[in-house]
């Protein structure tokens, strides 16, 4: 079995032959084929930049990869922001004895996932540390905004619909059933967003604000917004799509879906007469078949109400929700 | 003495604390605490892109650490193309155990050199994985290329001249020096290299090629360049700065600075006609003061000829040198 040694990070011949075998293969265009020390391309008057470094273990898991979860997790970083995803960068830095077949695999994913999210893979590095043969990688992503584009965090205003694109938990609970090895069939959810964000921006829907579901869970990204925009967030337990086998998982492992990573899920905060529009736009887009609208955003009555983000229980009960304490799953992404 | 734990990278309030003590702290500024996805800044028609990501051990060595060589690198690959360097990404990835101290001094002397190089840091990533206390970091760069700059790598033309910005090996014999414990004063020379481009670009000396001295080192580099070109690149042994201090550690281990990689020097292959010129300029800017032309480009006399890189050596012989073979030393970056 052929597998990455110091040499490969040499920076001479070793490392050009790996780009050529590996890289140059998968991901080959005429910017990376210079070979140059930076890509130079189009640019545009406002451009959206975001940075993700990925450490999942394993790097294989049930419905996805670390690459294809790099790309996902860029792509729908920039889409966030409104903008147009364009170009991603790509630092690979492998340890000694990661298998070069389970490289090349990783990469072709990371090729394919990109020319579905329509972004071009324009720059790239490769280092080799000491280790057990596995891999991280960290990817860049440029995007285009389009003039009066606004979409961001502490943009909710009262009134608002807050909406979800999908079942939440899913990528938490695949990686974690993958190393716990579990017998049941979830599947990452990771994808690309564009779609949903496309439609719901050409339709005219009063987006406010953009986030996609990451390490911190539901629970976490809804909170920041609320504390962001010193408003109160309202959600309804009985609305929150969650996989039933998902909830079996959490049920027998103590875990909550509120917390729990996603990595092709966004959160919605869109003008209250919109909602159902909005709804029905994510529906009908890739990866937004299970959206749902799941509360709204309410003025702050006193000062200790500016951050609050309420559960309606399905007993009918409140809970505030706080961020994610402890330690979460850190290597989902 | 405080140290990094898995908590610090869950996603939830150890890694809120963490970026809010450590990062926040040094790179501050009104993109970075808004706490998007991706950050929105003014962009340009033309940018230039470049990605590299840094597993240095130690992370603190003579004359520099893993925060000012990964500034450093990713401006200088900027710079490599003509563009202006305006934006830094950084994502670290951080083995449990990393002490908080000594990240804090990292974050700093990256935050000095992002200023000293005039780039903003406006995105940031924080994983922590299992390991022993050390990091990486990888940064990602964007800059302008102002209208009608084209200089990349396979643009050498017969006649004309190469010069090298300063002494060759420094980093390199720095780094090994200090993982063997080695006593002397070598200093690693990484440098940010905005000085000498601006002012070769804005003096009118036809600037052809330039490319950063790394990995590989200067013999690597002439001849990726030679065989971009089709040309035959020539270069005098005698005419090559190095410091005698490096050249005596080289010889004590058998090494051959032209293999050896730098993080602040670089390749300028210009017009012939401007080289004493281009000289003058480099060595009278910024970490250019022992900037020397060491060759001539010529044209390939027959088809064997074409990508030959020929070294006329102190004795008055001719040798033909490769690329890097073997292993480097993979961890100078």
């Amino acid at each position: 079995m052929e597998r990455i040694t110091m040499e490969h990070g040499g920076g001479g011949r070793a490392t050009g032959e790996l780009i050529e075998s590996v890289f140059a293969d998968a991901f080959s265009n005429e910017i990376l084929s210079a070979m140059e020390d930076a890509a130079v391309v189009e640019g545009s008057a406002h451009i959206a930049v975001t940075t993700d470094s990925f450490v999942v273990t394993p790097p294989e898991f049930p419905g996805g990869d670390i690459g294809r979860l790099c790309v996902c997790g860029t792509v729908n970083d920039l889409l966030m922001r409104g903008a147009v995803p364009k170009y991603l960068t790509c630092g690979f830095i492998l340890e000694e004895g990661a298998e070069l077949a389970m490289l090349r695999r990783i990469v072709r994913s990371m090729a394919e996932t990109a020319r579905e999210a329509k972004v071009q893979i324009i720059a790239g590095d490769t280092k080799v540390i000491n280790g057990n043969g596995g891999l991280s990688i960290n990817t860049t992503g440029v995007g285009f905004v389009p003039e009066g584009v606004s979409i961001h965090a502490s943009n909710s205003r009262a009134g608002d619909a807050i909406l979800i694109s999908g079942n939440i938990g899913d990528h938490h609970a695949a990686v974690l059933s993958s190393r716990m090895e579990m017998k049941n069939t979830i599947k990452s959810d990771n994808a690309p967003l564009n779609e949903i964000v496309e439609r719901l921006c050409e339709s005219g829907v009063e987006v406010h604000v953009l986030r996609d579901v990451t390490r911190g869970g539901l629970a976490t990204v809804l909170k920041e917004l609320a504390i962001s925009a010193g408003l109160r967030f309202e959600i309804e337990e009985e609305k929150l799509p969650v996989d039933p086998q998902v909830r079996d998982f959490c049920g027998l492992l103590g875990l909550d879906p509120l917390y729990m990573g996603n990595e092709g899920k966004l959160v919605a905060v869109v003008a209250g007469k919109d909602a159902e529009r909005a709804k029905k736009i994510m529906q009908n887009a890739a990866y937004g078949a299970r959206a749902e609208r799941i509360g709204s955003v309410f003025a702050a009555k006193e000062d200790f109400d500016r951050g609050k983000l309420v559960l309606h229980t399905k007993i009918g009960g409140k809970r505030n929700l706080d961020v994610l304490q402890g330690e979460g799953l850190p290597r989902i992404c």
